[in-house]
């Protein structure tokens, strides 16, 4: 058995990764926290609950984890985001809608997703109160957002600064403590699976350094020896919304097994998949099969290397925290890079760290190969055969 | 024994893995062809002249290649490379000076440093007459000159243009011809060792294609998973000069084995290494000394991680060439990107082919890793013997 925390920006890929460890005998789930990245982290709370309550799973808790990246106060989606997952992040599906027994009409407002932050803590094993901190509108007039990496400046407005005095209070919320003490409890007994930025994981270590030793580490971030997928080709979209939080988290020292683009852009999931998933005759087959057409409509779209199949990156970062052996990995120090121009490299390049380039001592594993038939056959199985369970 | 080519712009990285040819008994170097980079071709040409001289080894044909990128017209050396090669490419020390039997006053004017193309064409085993072609000011007012890989445009006046002409004709030159005909005499039975720009390999397969399949290419060039070496930490020097010709190269399908930063960078050279050549008590061992230690000030200067020793480029790219077991590599189809901005990444990036990703025929080799403790006591060692012989 393998004793997992799972960390999503939910995501449709997000959700594939949510499905492939409920499907998988060997994983045990302690908790699902949501973050901020393809949709805002409520929305990814939501998702997860909806989606573990129509797999008959909502015994696993759902944390709601940092709602902006480290370094701003308030966080939006970008439309890139949107054109792959969906506005609801999920494919514009709703899983309420695929509940059995349900009605299209009686069953939006059925799944419990409250965004309130109470409610939401409120599902967390380790929940405690919160600390009384001084709202961040005190002494500022301006507040710093990111859309999707990007930084604007916006005035500290009523509604905003409300916005951001509830970012500030997650940063040690209910999903950042929950990762602390699943490490604590378990050591390197558990592993963390954070497939969106790395905003939680960098809070838990700031906020318990001692977690550092014990700390199992599988992203999926970053690209090393493949192009990015952000417009510029050289950031990856996780590691481009908070590169400050990703460069202290492979600088801190923690174990890290990095799945990134080098890999995941060779295992594709294809419209057979789906099919193969709406052929098993359940609702939930069926909501897959529906929130994937979205996800490979828009990778084709997107392009013509994806016309032979959609990228699993999240799914892919699950699966090898189960069986290492699925890639091959390279062991070197790595950074990212948070600034560009001359002397800086590019914002949100994840590359090898200089300084520990001749260090022996190797924190990170990049998987530079993988068995992508394997992967993809045990993917497609694997969730087959938790729709027809 | 290997057979090889050495294609190099000389520079003092370049020097040591001349010198370290010719310090290895396996190496059986058919000719050098000197090309733009670290100096002008034709300063490489005869840096090539006087250090084969120095080592009585004047057996050795030398070429002149590529004059310029093949994007450019002209080409100037960079503040730069000067600065770690000094303005004559051989750390501001003459050879001449350190001939047997020589008094310093006589040693300058008797070395075969003669810039003339014709009388450096005479030096090469495959010579044959320059074709003819019109000016390349025939219907042009502007040139366009490549600064150590920077874009500028200039006048297309009396002396621009004769240079810019003779540059044209080196594109098919002695050089490249030499490369050609190497290829297809001995196919992989003889190996390219490229340590400057691509532009000779490039102009050599696009004058020859048929070498294709039999080019056995190593290279001094790229980086992949650390940054680069120029300002902007992104590009590695030798394929920021001519992005558009690595770009060709990688994806000509020839097999290239590319020696990076990524492993470069921990091949260091020390002043005890400079030590033990001078202590050999003879003059080529003042030579190199007296060469390196401008190399190492630079480096040292550049930046704190060379405090620790410099940088063995081009040496690592010649060792690897006689015993591929010195590094590991990792199989990849590669690519050099040619524009900069969204959509394009960033001029002069070496990076995995996406088009080419799940190609399961690799046609680079990129090393990740190297044995460095091994490789630099040889180098150190070889180079030793070469002064003491």
């Amino acid at each position: 058995m393998t004793r997992l925390v799972l960390d999503v920006d939910t995501g449709i890929d997000d959700t594939l990764a949510l499905c492939y460890l409920l499907a998988s005998p060997e994983a045990e789930l302690l908790g699902v926290v949501g973050t901020y990245g393809n949709v805002t982290a409520r929305d990814s709370v939501c998702n997860n609950h909806a989606v573990l309550r129509l797999f008959g799973r909502e015994d696993i808790p759902v944390m709601l984890g940092c709602e902006a990246p480290s370094w701003a106060d308030l966080f939006e989606v970008d439309a890139g985001c949107a054109r792959f997952h969906g506005s609801n992040g999920l494919g514009n599906v709703d899983p309420a809608d695929y509940l059995d027994g349900r009605t299209d009409d009686a069953a939006t407002d059925d799944v419990a997703i409250d965004g309130d932050a109470d409610d939401i803590a409120g599902t967390a094993a380790s929940m405690d109160t919160t600390v009384a901190r001084p709202s961040v509108a005190a002494f500022r007039t301006r507040l710093t957002k990111s859309v999707g990496g990007e930084r604007i400046d916006v005035d500290a407005a009523a509604e905003s600064t409300a916005l951001a005095d509830a970012a500030a209070a997650s940063r040690d919320g209910a999903g950042v403590r929950f990762i602390v003490d699943s490490v604590r409890a378990y050591g390197r007994d558990v592993t963390v699976v954070a497939t969106g930025p790395l905003t939680d994981v960098d809070a838990a270590i700031r906020l318990a350094p001692d977690i550092v030793p014990h700390l199992r580490l599988v992203i999926m971030g970053g690209s090393l020896t493949q192009e990015g997928n952000c417009y510029d080709l050289i950031c990856e979209t996780n590691i481009f919304q908070d590169p400050e939080a990703a460069n202290r988290v492979f600088r801190s020292g923690a174990d890290v097994t990095m799945i990134s683009l080098d890999v995941t852009h060779q295992c594709l999931m294809t419209r057979d998949d789906a099919d193969l998933w709406r052929a098993t005759g359940t609702r939930r087959g069926a909501f897959l099969a529906d929130m994937v057409r979205f996800y490979i409509d828009a990778n084709e779209a997107s392009d013509p290397i994806f016309l032979a199949g959609s990228p699993l990156h999240d799914p892919l970062a699950a699966a090898v925290a189960l069986d290492p052996t699925l890639v091959g990995l390279f062991d070197v120090n790595m950074m990212t890079e948070t600034a560009t121009g001359n002397g800086h490299g590019f914002r949100g390049r994840t590359i090898g760290d200089p300084t520990r380039l001749r260090d022996p001592h190797k924190t990170a594993h990049v998987a530079l190969t993988v068995d992508a038939p394997c992967f993809t056959a045990r993917f497609r199985d694997r969730l087959a055969g938790l729709c027809a369970a």
